[in-house]
């Protein structure tokens, strides 16, 4: 394996391999929960799609195992090295390399953050409205697992806003996909293919991306509960409203106790209320005209109370924020918890009731504490599952994803399948499914150096 | 051959399979301008998933080329029949399934029409908002094309509204893919890959859509403009106001004028004003407020004022449904007027100066005529070619395709590909990228039975 290193430092200089003594911890890693770090033969760090064109030619030819990585921060293992294999990480193809203020649309290099994104749109007043949790997150990585977050509700998901890709195939082939332009009737659409394929198709070096106005005025409306199903039961009403909400997220009072205690945000709800909620609702409105923001809030203030609500909270803009992001740390907290796994099962949103009771029952028989949070309005909800035993956790999760797909919902709602959700993947998705997926994965990557092993195995077996 | 109309009568039943004096002339083509009619074997009519699979399974075994129909409204030849072949016409597959008032969901036979679902849905306060042209057409040929239309500029078009699908492969494998959600990050996304394939790569028999809530109120706003550029240059300006229009169109004079002729549509435009109008912007905003409405309306005629026009028309709702209706018909009016070949480009919305500057120049040096109307909030832009000689025609045609891909725009934006247009796109796309589609195109369907010669041909040569 000495050789592949040298070819490598042929085609990025070898200031760009990290290889042996050089590879950091990170390295080995991404931030699935109890999946096992694997070091990497070389971290290579292309500065061009040339580069990683050549890159890719030479690993098809040495048959060297390839896993992309943009930032580090995904949740179900897609990025954590295969044995023997290298790392392509985009830390240094991380330019904004036009923003066409015109047509609204945004081209970015795979390894540009989310938060870089906004930043450079904010003065031209533009927004890239998807928001997944993790603002350090990269482009390149949102694109790899489809990324959602908190305003799929109104805006919908990564591939809602992705309208073309340069891509690299694993022989080094380099192609354009897509165009500027939302629509396109023009074969097949490669394009969408790659969104979500978690670095098994093909490695993005390029980005077009549909932006929108940024919208001046935004408001955030807190709502407690007495029951999780009170809240489950006031998210289609207030979809049904046409007020259309940007954020729509339960969070339950597990949850909510520990964003209290870990950032003690003080959202002025009082005592009493306090003692009898046992969920919250949380709401974001936006609007160009800062009167019909107020008359929006009053709608839907109203509303909720008419739903159950004791009283609702227009929160200060600080105290919103804070909420807002620590909700979207929620994670964090579950890790810093002890979670053993966590779940982003999405389901009809009239479908979070039964699967909250569900959740409720299973916990109870298999002794396993399972809390949560997550995105109402677009039935995609986050739980953490607390469950030390390996084997009984297994049961637990088997039966929540099988519980999801009997509603008609899918196994991960945003972070992917990757290696962590493959077993149940597997287990529970269609064989000829998955067949037909393998067969597609043949057309694009012969030689399967493309992340074997993530999402599933070339040869029909898990790895 | 008669062994397959006997094959098939037994798997849908006699009285579901045309073939011989029974087939009608409509079997034999799509509305494409120029497209060659070809009379299939038989058109075999299945009433269900498991007879369509096993249609399938039969013409897999035989070796007998399939050509999906819905209404027959497309525009490229995609259901121009395979001589040979058979047609599966989904006239009887046309029920809607379910209407999920909670979830927002529809799930539709592929045979049910844009005017059905909207009749089925008006009733619960829904939309599904994806308005091509022509209303008659099937939501399972509206998949098939991801079919646009005039309010994709704020709603986008089909693949960004089918959540799921029932899909029959060539082998008469039934797959589900897909959900009922908006969010899936679950391995690769086979719904988005099948939406936009011509009927290529498999045979949808069911489409779960996204709906929303049925805005109430609209107001429908006409400017003129003295040149097509005010227009052009006015749209993303409109675009950046943040007032969301569901529909942003241009008209030009030649288009304009036939709209009046055929449909005498009162438009209050005064005579001195329309004699210096040579394009027309056309404006649609929808509300869940009047009073909202009202003053986005005013809004935007201020804004469109300051930006050139003479004069804004706020139509009366008969003369604005009559004018949308008859932009959406303005193909019939081409057809009717000779037109001898249609293009559909899509280019980035700032190119349509551009873009225009070519097709006039275009015109004057080819000796053609070449008039259009188009999406322009999203670059979509109609032309009616009317070029008598073949060889000067097919120059222009390539030149235009040329020009909206050099803009960065893409060959069809929403008609497809289909028979018509496959010489241009074989001509103009990346033939790596034509490769992989092929091979794609394998993993799906290795007897190559479904819509052979659609988009490209197998072999690698055009039929």
């Amino acid at each position: 394996m000495e050789g592949i290193v040298e070819v490598l430092s042929a085609v990025v200089g070898a200031d760009h391999v990290r290889a042996g003594e050089q590879l950091r911890p990170e390295d080995s890693h991404d931030e699935a929960l109890g999946a096992a770090p694997v070091v990497p033969v070389a971290v290579v760090c292309p500065g061009t799609t040339a580069e990683v064109a050549g890159v890719l030619a030479a690993c098809t030819e040495h048959r060297v195992p390839v896993t992309a990585r943009g930032s580090g921060s995904g949740l179900s293992g897609a990025c954590t090295p295969v044995a023997g294999g290298i790392v392509v990480s985009f830390e240094r193809m991380d330019h904004v390399v036009d923003i066409d203020t015109v047509g609204h649309v945004a081209v970015v290099q795979p390894g540009v953050q989310l938060d870089e994104l906004d930043a450079a749109l904010a003065p031209h007043g533009l927004v890239y409205p998807v928001r997944p949790g993790e603002y350090s997150a990269s482009l390149g990585g949102n694109v790899s697992t489809n990324a959602g977050g908190m305003q799929a509700v109104k805006h919908g998901v990564t591939r809602h806003h992705v309208l073309g890709l340069e891509l690299v195939l694993a022989t080094g082939e380099v192609l354009r996909t897509g165009g500027r332009t939302v629509k396109s009737s023009s074969g097949y659409d490669l394009t969408q293919l790659v969104i979500g394929s978690e670095g098994t198709l093909a490695l993005v070096t390029e980005v077009t991306l549909k932006l929108q106005p940024r919208p001046p005025h935004a408001a955030t409306v807190l709502a407690p509960f007495s029951t999780l199903e009170e809240v489950a039961a006031a998210v289609p009403q207030v979809i049904a409203r046409g007020v259309g909400p940007s954020v729509l997220e339960y969070i339950d009072l597990l949850t909510m106790e520990a964003i209290r205690a870990e950032y003690g945000i003080e959202l002025g709800v009082p005592d009493d209320v306090r003692a009898t909620a046992l969920a919250y609702l949380v709401l974001r409105l936006e609007s160009s005209h800062d009167d019909r923001l107020d008359a929006d809030v009053e709608a839907v203030a109203a509303l909720l109370v008419e739903l159950g609500a004791p009283d609702v909270y227009v929160l200060p803009h600080g105290a919103a924020d804070a909420l807002i992001e620590a909700r979207e740390k929620a994670f964090w907290l579950a890790k810093a918890n002890g979670a053993d796994d966590i779940v982003d099962v999405a389901v009809p949103r009239g479908a979070i009731p039964a699967l909250m009771a569900r959740v409720a029952a299973l916990g109870e028989t298999s002794g396993s504490w399972i809390a949560g949070c997550g995105h109402a309005g677009d039935g995609n909800v986050h739980l953490a599952v607390f469950q030390p035993d390996a084997a009984r956790r297994h049961e637990v999760m088997t039966e929540l994803f099988r519980t999801a797909l009997d509603l008609g919902g899918v196994i991960s709602g945003e972070h992917g399948i990757g290696t962590e959700k493959k077993p149940y993947f597997l287990a529970l998705e269609d064989p000829n499914k998955i067949a037909l997926m393998r067969r597609i994965k043949q057309a694009f990557d012969p030689a399967g150096i493309l992340n074997p092993g993530t999402i599933f195995d070339l040869g029909g077996t898990d790895r």
